[in-house]
């Protein structure tokens, strides 16, 4: 008596016994083996390459002799010739099961593969888009069955993959007669799952094999800047990001402006909404040229924003949000078709998912960055702050996850400082002042060099020094603070004062002069004291939203702090430490986690389930709303200073107290109703 | 120990004992009684109005007393004084149960109500549309559990009504916040119930109760013809019928016309889509006016047609459906959203839904005449004919329905005829000749005299006399043959052969004179050779057609025809049996339906399940193809004749054989392959 051949499969450790002639295809599938397959077995896709271990495996029992799999055939021939097939790699479909095997599926072979994160503290994202590619053959029609195309196309669908029902909209409609027949009944359609009961949605459909691609955009709406990163939806690869300032600025620069903007002009609401959707629509088409592909290929995106820029995203008057109770239009999530709202570059039947809404300042961006960041899953407290125009802060553990959002205004985001700009090739990024001579020396966008090592100047002379952008501002005002040019009350002194002529007076205040090339027509740039006072009342908000959720938690101190924020990975720690833009923490235990919001909707681009998780995610959320509780205020007035840190953070040790007289009321140090903690 | 009281409903039936002070509609509720109600039970809608009798009730084992119900009350006070309530009739809602009772619901608070049908044969139907109206009191928003609007309406529509979930367009979402604001948390919505698995759809949101009504749109978009119904969806109730041609005529006359225009002519599909759709939006703001309604409150429309209409109102090119096979692009219903299909004078949330298609050639019209027509329910066999520029046929009965498409042309329309005209007033739709004088004598529409009668001069004044519509073309063709003006193959006599100057020379061949005006600049109105020859082509394919059908079911007669057609219930039985249109049947058992299509879009347009009912039918409708049969070429050839039949009809004596030669190589009678019983 004979038994069939062992088929086991790595990683997985999945294995069973088939008929000899099974294609290793077959078996994957029958085992529930993560193999991919875009052709369904023809031979034609290559997605199913897999690589066979032959010799001795004394851990799984067996020996794999050479004859294991049926010879490499004409059809792995003609792929090799075409393509070229990593050595020892065959396809899946093809190879043909003969003796006891082991058999590797490489992780570009599988559907479900792992995306790593760049953040150390990240979670990896697994495959699984809602929209993925199938290759049907369908059968042609027969008058005497006479079925409409669409209803072959949908059994062939059933039959081949699985796939219960589809609907297609009318332009899908009109085009599939004409591409079935190009293709000789043979298609790709991208196909959208959507909640479990309801039918898959054709959004595109090609003659034959499709191989060029599908693609999806992963956008952070902010109210200051949007980005955008463009992901390749079967391997998870951002292939570009681009990003832009919101044109609604022009209308107000922080949200509360835009919603008065819209209650004051009649018609207001709809100029924001035309002007964000145009901005969006030139987005799409320039981060499309800057991969390389056709725009008509992305037919995903998923959007995270705050709830204004919801509102005015979708259309709707954002009016009820700037008045207590703060009344959402709608708090879930949001799955619409791209021309709907007004988004046109994109595939025409592309499909849009916007997070859910926690509260009526809490919105997408925060259910984005609880999605990334999963202070729900912590053991510790975790502080997850996003910063932004509109921070969002989350503060939780396994028990319970508190959120808030405070309103920071634009200068995080090199909004409203003198010498702001958005992050870009150009834009001071780091800067460091010597305490001794305070003297600064930077780093801009776009070359690593200081700017007082050899070769900065040839480095830079493209994009030039044109101005701060937000992790810019932060360094440099933390730095001052640290090299003695301001006191807590966060006054700049005088030349006189400090000791160095880059204090130079400005109307009856002092700035700080960080680079000046007026001389050859460039840009004089400086801190200001009134680019001082933005940073202070967009860290005391910060701060104050952190003691809040604080309170509502009942503790007065944090595990560990995640800074987050749309510009990037780019806030310095410590500097942000210093400035107070954080409760305190070990430094150590400070992380910069880059973009989670962008993450977040990066995250439920491609992964469907991440979409039911975090719709599940905001209903356990506790709401804490910033704009009607007193303490709050109390908090922001309290946290005005930039504190004296040495004596809780020796490793902050070069931070040096000012001569200079002090003209904030509450003295030296955090001030007020501000406690803290020695340890 | 006491027995809670009876509470007996008329005409269900359905009875139960309830505690005392139970309200009449909640009584009605627990048992499943059909008692309508918009506003949940708040006294405000009057939907709920019942009838209590008192006295003694054998048959029930019950007797009612005066204080049966509890008194008459202030809402029932303040609604009479408002709007008056009929004698006898108390409020459900208010009215509360005091001891044994027998409570009628009259029809029109009933949900399901049913609307009698005109024709003899037809069944009625029960109300139960697609989109109804529920009023909500909606929870106000809570910073502390900030839900959006929207959730708080649907969850309001959960508790208040067991609708599980909704959903909404943005359009909606737009004036979803100012009209709940607007209606202090109450509000009606229009909620359109999708298929069993997917979310109610909410279409249309006022403040408080909406009183105004809601509408639906049947149409029949025939090749020549679009017939348009406004149904009230509350009461099923007709508001406005209205018609117009269909404009893309001027593309071509005929379905095949059309297709070639399509194939000829680069975006010449696109064209006749864009015609139509441009007369379906003046139509529909037309019937509204008429109906003096706002078109907002059409809130859904059903339509049929065949399948180059539908696929060109859908945006398809109908290349596919000219040539063999004919594959549709899609043969299911369809359900979509009115602007997607370019309906934009109706409510902009308007769902549509279409009626499958049975075959390429055999369109939702005649899945429409089966919803109607029923001939799968039916014991004896039954002929369905829906006479039309395509006509639709089918033959069945509860074992096996066939169902085939004929291309009649538009002449049965009154299109392709020298004098002919759409239904319209002043058109002439009926029409006798004097077989002895050979005079004729008509009516036109818009008047109920005859042209030889005191009084029709004034009558028909303001209309005048302006043409020959489709049923009016059917008789004078007949009545000419009956009158001995034309032989059997179709040839008008001369003045001579027939003894009347009314028969005229025209060209080669003579024409026959109804009406002269021209004295007066007024028509001058003629039957011509080339209008027999047209109708001779219309009748012979319809006959072809269902010749073929009864060739399929191995038949030679049928028990039962059904005559049906877009221009009404106008088809003189009698004289299409003269002409030859349909096979041989005893007058008795010929009838005459009306728009059996148009009927079908009604039927699917009051009663949702209706359209689940045709979907499930029309997979079991056998299809024949008339194009590539050569038996339908045989049966057409052979059908050109107009038989002479009083042999075989007594009751159609008046028939007399012209003298003149006869052209019919066949010879008088049914000729070649036609075979006629005698029984």
């Amino acid at each position: 008596m004979t038994t069939d051949p062992l088929v086991i499969f790595t990683p997985s450790g999945k294995r069973g016994h088939f008929p000899p002639g099974t294609p290793v295809l077959t078996a994957a599938r029958q085992l529930g083996v993560d193999l991919d397959s875009v052709c369904g077995g023809r031979g034609i896709c290559s997605k199913c390459q897999i690589t066979p271990s032959y010799g001795e495996f004394p851990k799984h029992g067996v020996t794999v002799t050479e004859d294991a799999l049926s010879d490499w055939n004409a059809v792995e021939q003609r792929y090799d010739d075409k393509r070229g097939l990593k050595p020892g790699r065959r396809l899946g479909c093809q190879a043909r099961i003969q003796g006891d095997v082991v058999i590797d599926v490489p992780p570009e072979s599988q559907v479900h593969r792992q995306v790593v994160r760049k953040a150390a503290t990240a979670r990896a994202i697994t495959m699984d888009p809602a929209t993925r590619l199938f290759f049907v053959q369908v059968q042609e029609p027969d008058m005497h069955s006479p079925t409409g195309d669409l209803e072959r196309l949908a059994s062939a669908l059933r039959d081949q993959w699985d796939i219960p029902r589809v609907t297609a909209d009318l332009s899908l409609l009109a085009k599939l007669q004409p591409t079935l027949r190009k293709g000789k009944w043979q298609v790709t359609v991208a196909l959208h799952k959507g909640h479990a009961d309801t039918a898959a949605r054709i959004t595109e459909i090609w003659p034959g094999l499709h191989e060029g691609g599908l693609y999806g955009l992963a956008i952070d709406l902010g109210s200051t800047t949007i980005a955008a990163h463009l992901t390749n939806l079967e391997t998870g690869e951002v292939t570009a990001s681009s990003g832009l300032m919101n044109p609604q600025i022009r209308f107000g620069e922080d949200l509360m402006s835009r919603v008065s903007y819209a209650m004051m002009n009649p018609g207001g609401d709809v100029e924001m909404t035309t002007a964000v959707r145009a901005a969006l629509n030139e987005l799409t088409t320039e981060i499309a040229q800057e991969a390389g592909i056709d725009s008509s290929l992305i037919v995903e995106t998923v959007f995270v924003c705050n709830p204004v820029m919801h509102h005015l995203l979708l259309g709707l008057d954002p009016v009820e949000l700037g008045q207590a109770p703060f009344a959402l239009a709608t708090s879930d999530s949001i799955s619409i078709g791209a021309p709907e709202m007004g988004l046109i570059t994109m595939n025409p039947r592309a499909r849009i998912y916007i997070l859910p809404c926690i509260a009526g300042h809490v919105g997408a961006d925060a259910a984005a960055v609880a999605l990334s960041e999963e202070p729900g899953k912590s053991d510790d407290l975790v502080l997850v702050v996003d910063v932004g125009t509109n921070a969002e802060l989350l503060l939780g553990n396994k028990t319970r996850v508190l959120a808030c959002s405070s309103p920071t205004g634009p200068a995080f985001e090199g909004a409203q400082i003198s010498s702001g700009q958005r992050a870009a090739p150009g834009a001071i990024e780091r800067i460091e002042i010597n305490p001794d001579t305070k003297e600064p020396r930077f780093q801009v966008i776009g070359s690593d060099l200081w700017s007082d090592q050899p070769g900065f100047d040839e480095a830079t002379a493209t994009t030039g020094i044109t101005g701060i952008c937000g992790s810019g501002i932060i360094e440099a005002v933390a730095e001052m603070r640290m090299a003695g040019l301001l006191d807590a009350s966060g006054l700049v002194g005088s030349a006189a004062q400090t000791g160095t002529l880059r204090c130079v007076p400005e109307g009856r205040t002092h700035a700080y002069l960080i680079h000046d090339a007026s001389a050859d027509g460039g840009p004089r740039i400086t801190v200001t004291q009134g680019d001082i006072r933005a940073i202070q009342l967009a860290k005391s908000a910060l701060y104050a939203g952190a003691r809040l959720l604080m309170d509502e938690m009942g503790v007065d101190k944090v595990d560990r702090i995640v800074l987050a924020g749309a510009f990037g990975a780019h806030i310095s720690t410590k500097h942000a430490m210093v400035l107070g833009m954080i409760p305190d923490a070990p430094l150590a235990k400070v992380f910069s986690a880059g973009n989670a919001a962008g993450t977040g909707a990066r995250i439920a681009l491609c992964n469907i389930a991440a979409r039911a998780e975090i719709e599940w995610v905001v209903h356990e959320i506790t709401k804490v709303e910033t704009a009607i509780e007193p303490r709050f205020q109390e908090h922001f007035v309290a946290a005005n200073a930039i504190p004296h840190k040495t004596d809780t953070f020796p490793e902050l040790s070069k931070i040096i107290t000012l001569p200079a007289p002090s003209f904030n009321t509450g003295g030296d140090g955090a001030g007020g109703g501000r406690r803290r903690r020695r340890r």
